[in-house]
């Protein structure tokens, strides 16, 4: 194991009816005013927004709202957010949404107090200091940004899209009822849930000895997402269901589960390059990347693959051919995404096997030299395997 | 699932040499002048506390040091802390040992700004408001109190052992280094492991539905509990069983794995009236009543503990009998304690059967008419629970 600091302070209340609570908490620790942070308008027509916003006034919190948060949130709007909350001197950030909305929301409670331009922080110019208190309730679970120090934008200028770490970026409190996800189409939750996975099998796959522990915490968070997004698909109301996903999506991304060991990252970087060059949602891009990316790097420790497969899929151990029992695992996880309505090829994706170079040339560019750690990758590599997806 | 507050935001150092980051943090929050709290000899032998006090130095953080908590720390030496750290203007805690002195300190931490007797937040008079920031160097893997909000202190008048739990008493930073609990006795070593799968398990015995994800992760950590045990206690200075141990010991009582259920704590409060009677460990305690709690409480929810059998234990599903099972899992829990050389009967511990009415009516004043959720026991069941640990 290696040496790690975990630092995860943010406030959960989770269960039923604790959007209601926003006011009181806000006001509780000494804001005055809010900005209302938001995607589109279905908070408001759902009468979300609306509730909320009631209980900022019950508490006496002021407030302003700034909707039209993007799927990949834009620097821009972020720049308009922080003048106007700096015109209104603005005190308390409150996102209402799902990860898109939280990370725009963090760039804004950090870019506030910085004198210089958030972007900074982007590309690696500067490390924040110091933000404004943020809230967020969450209306869909997949990313995790509820939880994570991670916050990802994308700056017009260059189509350039940047992730920051930092523990300022880990929201101050967040409100988490299962019953706000129930109106999910069972499209969405699929990409969610494969999000989730995803997020979990990066850190899972690893070269790390002594890391037994997490190797279990990781996959009994997979094991309770492969449960639960079935039944939520088929049943959406199903409070159980929507619960397990909502606070497994947390504690995939909140790094509880990757402490102490290299983490790999190559399947999420390859599949920004799908997503960027077909607009396609993020959890069905590496519903096609990660099957791909496991039959590449099967070869390079059978026996964790075998583990995967063993604990996590229930397959039997095959102990004369412990590779058997490894392809099966990523058999059977390709037929769970599938069975959730997931593409895992390029031809379900609508990507284009001639595109690959492109990709590859551009994934190596936006990472340097070589991608992940599991077995770095250089471009002739990303190359193969986004070719192992092209069936 | 229950709805549930989860905050837990004590800063984690973990790993190889982190105790040597003390005077630096400290400094870094603005600590001036620490109180630096310690148990018996062995830190200032082992050299540790010359170590620690060298990084305060190193860092211009003056200190006082307070050494000779003892197990079941004593409110004395809590209130002898308070009118030091007053007197002296000390404005951080630093605890170096294990869970005694962590309440210890905690208890001085809330004490010293408040103006009334810290022990009004032991007897519900009060709750803790505010606190001096409180770091930790542990040096036991046990009692989880370096991320856990309780408390537990003994006012040596009435012989009152009494806790408080409040997030105030998470520790503001834990540097967690395994090394450091290599030298840790055999014996010791596990009664720690006995103590963690016990705060594991009263939360696991639950009749809350939709537990899934928390039962998942609390098998994970059992189970990995399970494995580190006896290579820790074969080899000592086998770092990734230390290590698994040390988070493991954490995780076993931050809460994270009790959210959105009810909990039990029987078998812990049975347990104080053996401790306090014979003077035992509190892991040989455990180790004596939990066997004999789940023998009693079976019959409430087989399926409950045929699932800690097959999940925990590697029972094979008898699936005509579950009850057979369900049984299973408790003999080999008890078989592995015996392993580890635990206690698991009166006679092994020393107690006496004559003093079971004693001591179950002493349980059930010191904790109302109920004791524990699972299958709530009355005095008589008390009884019956501690006559199954006479064999």
């Amino acid at each position: 194991m290696l040496n790690f600091n975990f630092c995860a302070p943010t406030n959960f209340h989770f269960g039923r009816g604790v959007e209601m609570k926003a006011g009181e908490i806000i006001a509780s620790m000494g804001g005055k005013k809010a900005l209302v942070h938001y995607g589109g308008g279905s908070v408001i027509r759902s009468g979300l927004l609306g509730r909320i916003l009631e209980t900022l006034d019950a508490a006496g919190v002021a407030h302003i709202e700034l909707g039209g948060v993007q799927p990949n949130p834009r620097a821009s709007l972020v720049y308009k957010a922080i003048d106007l909350c700096r015109k209104e001197n603005v005190d308390f950030i409150l996102a209402v949404g799902g990860g898109s909305v939280i990370d725009s929301a963090k760039a804004i409670s950090v870019g506030i107090p910085y004198e210089g331009d958030f972007w900074d922080f982007h590309c690696g110019k500067a490390k924040a200091k110091e933000r404004l208190p943020l809230g967020v309730i969450l209306t869909l679970a997949a990313a995790g940004s509820e939880g994570s120090s991670s916050c990802v934008i994308t700056q017009e200028e260059g189509n350039l899209k940047r992730g920051s770490s930092s523990d300022l970026n880990r929201p101050t409190f967040a409100l988490l009822n299962p019953e706000l996800t129930m109106t999910l189409p069972p499209y969405q939750t699929a990409c969610g849930a494969t999000d989730m996975l995803a997020h979990v099998m990066e850190r899972y796959f690893t070269n790390t000895d002594g890391v037994d522990l997490t190797d279990r915490l990781c996959e009994a968070v997979m094991t309770s997402i492969i449960e639960a997004a079935p039944i939520a698909m088929k049943d959406p109301a199903n409070y159980d269901a929507r619960a397990q996903l909502m606070w497994a999506g947390m504690l995939a991304h909140n790094n509880s589960l990757g402490i102490g060991r290299e983490q790999d990252w190559a399947s999420h970087q390859i599949e920004h390059e799908l997503s960027a060059l077909y607009d396609v949602a993020h959890g069905a891009g590496l519903a096609v990347v990660f099957p791909a990316w496991m039959r590449y790097q099967l070869e390079v420790n059978p026996m964790r693959f075998a583990q995967f497969a063993v604990r996590v899929w229930g397959c039997s151990m095959d102990f004369q051919h412990p590779e058997r029992t490894a392809l099966q695992g990523i058999e059977r996880f390709e037929q769970f995404l599938r069975s959730l309505g997931m593409p895992t090829t390029f031809a379900e994706l609508g990507a284009k096997e001639e595109d690959i170079p492109y990709m590859a040339a551009k994934c190596k560019r936006n990472n340097g030299d070589k991608l992940g750690f599991f077995r770095p990758l250089d471009t002739k590599m990303i190359e193969d395997v986004l070719r192992l997806a092209v069936r």
